[in-house]
């Protein structure tokens, strides 16, 4: 597998060349960017000194295509996509890590990003990667939109639970504590290290943009529409990591145990998902990995179903889930590169 | 003034200390504790060193009695207890910043916190210290209970909207986050530093103790009973500092600058709490004060109010807090030694 | 005392704010920007939300000599010299916060901060504000140029040493450990959080711009020119505090108790100095405070001392020892205002 | 290969398991415990939850011994001491991770560990395991000593200074900044997380017992006794990382070129150091790799040679250089299964 990678000056283009330095089948062949060519890519990168010999090369769609098997987009929203008609024209698979191709109507891209979408028929042919929902169609796709960070952990929270009609989906409330490499890594003042150190800062909400995306992914998943739902992401004094803490209303009468079960048994063919009976979620156990460790728990007093859900946001978040569906998609195993126990402590 | 604490080798005894040291009116005469009698207080704890020529005594409620007006007890749970009616007994306000006086039902007390209440018709003399539900009681009080940090945070996001009417009791979720300082100062793996840097950590849900003190606080502002709540906390790695986020469905069609209104009217005598009507809060802007910010928002999408809530856990959580108290009983102005701006950045 | 401050959008000038807001004996007349005159300083600095009620004014020297009795300057290097000359004319006090008059040879300061200096009649009147080795001299200064963080910390490890004639003046080694509340308050890759945290960054070496300002400070004290120094800033991933480690080749044949009692000594009369007998110094105990700790050591193996020195670098290290160089200029007691412990936890 | 480990409770241990899990020549064979036997690794340490399917073993020298190639202890000081000859008389080739067998004169030993030494001969058998100084005898060695964190990173950075000739040795001083982990597992008040957030502790000098490690690794690689050290240990708030700061007279007459080519040659065998020409070292460079990032740079001012060298503790400082020994003792790639990109952000 030839893998060619636009944008590599943000965390989750640095992510895919950390996770694929080390997968069996994959090598990167094409590192583009508008702002670096000719640099080495060790040089504007210090973590991959003596690791990748590659030097970057300018966004040409046509030479990527010719010269790779996959492409990842990991680029500010717009930006994918101008390049993705080219670049499927030219044969390659396309995995956009950024948002342009989340929404298949594009009356709701436009509503939220504030931006014209130019490839309506584009954002409507592509799948919705996240894998444990929607494996089949990606194994079909020839582009995939990669979830955004807090999207996968909500949704991997919520799709057994609304799978199983146990909840009221009226009453679904998300609350996320994200990393501040979620935000990117252009300086501002809210991730001024001094600002950020020693504080919790709510941000975005009511209404930041993985609102839709959350109720989008589960609507298509349960084939129906469904309420909104109250969405509120926090940023926490750490560099990765999110937790996301999901509610709805019990509708049914069910034991502990039951959900525990149901979870497991939901996510059985899905080897980065681990359900934990006994102990809570810390964002530390799955920090560098793939994993999203889900627990999901009845709080019996108020008649009320809790699950809790970690990730790291630049893995199964961001680049992690960019390769398992570029796994998936071309028929390797699923954890092919990113079979990686967490850095800890 | 003349003040007597008990337990200074926790953190919420060392934060009376320093707030102590440049109020006004109030003079720290007697500081008590079992196992540094003898020693100085400035050695023990060296930020003090300079500060206080102070040298620890024994835990003598007698004559801790004679020698002071009030005494602050930052002790675990079941040491104010044994305490209080000797305190009592000498005169002195007795101000408990830890949990043996918060419920005025000793039977929840005992099912939460599973030990037996020894001084029930205390529990029930108690007030429950906060000033800005219960400042009259307050003024009258000769026993008061220190609220909880986290029931703190959330009572003071919830009563506005439960006295408005304009939410449905049954869809309160409560959803916090708190540096680790609030677990106290004794090491333990959890709050091992190499755990807790770069972790999100969700603990003791369903089922913490601050949920019935939280339904217990509002049950006694509202006057009836309010059903329970969902409460879950998280450790953030940061030291000071919680945020806490409450959400429950609107009643009503208001808009968001009702809200706004609204709760800027509820505090306005109230100088430690600030209504954000623009930008969201985060924990840094109180640092180091007893300041609770309020940021309440309408998502209207879901029909749902949200009210963000941030406070110093160690402040406004409890020794702030307490002083307050304090300063409200002896008719002293209620921001005497308190009105610091924080610590930024 | 009516005190005006120039330039508050950074670090120093916040902490200037926090700090008068409890100095008994001076009021904020005036706070000056170019940028935010007419807003509301509560507004732009929420942190003092409810404490100052000040809005910005213009930077007009003559306004403010009108005003004041003392104007800080915390400017970026190539301000305060432009309005220094005006601001004395007008017969304030003028403490600046900046690097503008601490190099009394103007050849110096060209050298190192590769700018002009417009006033060098101005930088050799100018007194070097670091009260405990300066006294006198700060006591009839109209001009008061205050110490950079790193040579604070340095200086006052040093003088004593220098003074005995203990350390051979040939080896003198400096390294220091710094917050990323140095670096000021504007975002720059180098200060971004994901980049910062669990990160220790060299920077600066050989050759950064406080190592003359130490050497030259040493020189003063001395009354004759030392021997260059080896200086070497790193960046940790906290907000506040340095921490720097001075060593030196032994000359002669002294005990560990020596120099802990010659320290003690040479600090008697200084009250924001404190000398560790026992313990090493950590920069948590001085946090938010103007205290200096220092530890001198003997490493008798290697026949060399080592003192380390821990400030807060926005309060003894900037706007704490300015309010210090006020209050010995204009005969206050000099702990006014400044007499808080510290932030512990 | 067939691996054992002796010891997975603390960092070094879980650190091994981590490295391990993508070497492709060696398996985790025996993972062996005093007080969880019978548990599962997996669930002990949840970051190995679908990684290893081990089940912890009793500590028994001989079962280890057969069915084993090569046992890592990593175990506090006294431990392998007990368990090398066994293990050895097995015929395995045995790397003790900690500090029982880095001494040759076991009085040097008893001196600074305060604990006799039950096994000299052993101790002077041991090689000291820092490949890139004795690579020829770790290829030999049955018994390999793996360096101290603090050694690691001060010895890379002297070792080509002493062997040019270009320092005066009496002249050497080495400050080092660890991140927390480096203090191990076990929870104390000094790692407490309240305690070393925004906090930088000087700890355990003059006399830390890492400086008669790093003058006998000097010594041993000039083959002659090199006069005393000063080294002085710092804790920063992070949890991974150690940056050592070496300075040293210089006693001729060179350029920085000079400086870094040396640097380069002497290390052009050594695949995992990284000689820096232009920037300075930050330890989130090295983060999770087994790469020394060194600076050589010259301060022609002060006619010293200073030298920045930076380390991942719990790699290069303990257990990846514990496998970079096993690679090179059993005639492996030096690279096997430690040639990852670091973990940025």
């Amino acid at each position: 597998m030839k893998v060619g990678i636009v944008g590599t000056s943000g965390y989750a283009g640095g992510e895919l060349l950390r996770l694929l330095a080390s997968h069996p089948q994959a090598t990167v062949e094409y590192v583009a960017s508008t702002s670096k060519v000719g640099e080495k890519v060790a040089e504007v990168l210090p973590a991959f000194q003596g690791v990748y010999d590659l030097v970057f090369e300018p966004v040409d769609a046509q030479a990527m295509a010719r010269r790779c098997d996959v492409v990842f987009t990991a680029t500010p929203h717009g930006v994918a996509m101008e390049l993705a008609q080219e670049l499927l024209d030219g044969g390659v698979v396309l995995i956009d890590i950024g948002s342009d191709f989340r929404f298949s109507d594009p009356q709701v891209y436009e509503a939220w990003y504030k931006q014209e979408h130019t490839r309506p028929q584009l954002a409507q042919e592509a799948v919705y990667g996240l894998v444990e929902l929607f494996r089949h169609q990606v194994k079909e796709a020839r582009l995939i939109a990669n979830p955004g960070c807090y999207p996968t952990s909500a949704l991997l929270a919520l799709a057994p639970l609304a799978a199983s009609g146990w909840i009221d989906l009226e009453t679904v409330v998300v609350t996320s504590m994200s990393g501040v490499s979620g935000a990117g890594a252009t300086p501002k003042p809210m991730y001024h290290f001094p600002h950020c150190v020693e504080n919790v800062q709510a941000y975005g909400y009511p209404g930041h943009r993985h609102t839709p995306e959350i109720e989008q992914g589960l609507s298509r998943f349960l084939g129906k529409e469904v309420p909104p739902i109250t969405f509120s992401p926090h940023l926490v004094p750490m560099s990765r990591g999110i937790l996301t803490h999901v509610s709805a209303r019990a509708t049914v009468d069910i034991g502990p145990q039951d959900l525990v079960n149901h979870f497991t048994e939901f996510y059985k063919e899905s080897p980065f998902v681990r359900v934990l009976a006994e102990r809570l979620p810390d964002t530390k156990s799955v920090a560098g990995t793939n994993f999203c460790d889900l627990a999901p728990r009845l709080d019996h007093r108020a008649r009320r179903i809790v699950v809790t859900s970690v990730i790291d946001n630049l893995v199964k978040g961001a680049s992690g889930q960019a390769i398992q569906n570029m796994n998936v998609r071309f028929g390797l195993a699923e954890t092919a590169g990113l079979w990686h126990p967490g850095f800890t402590p």
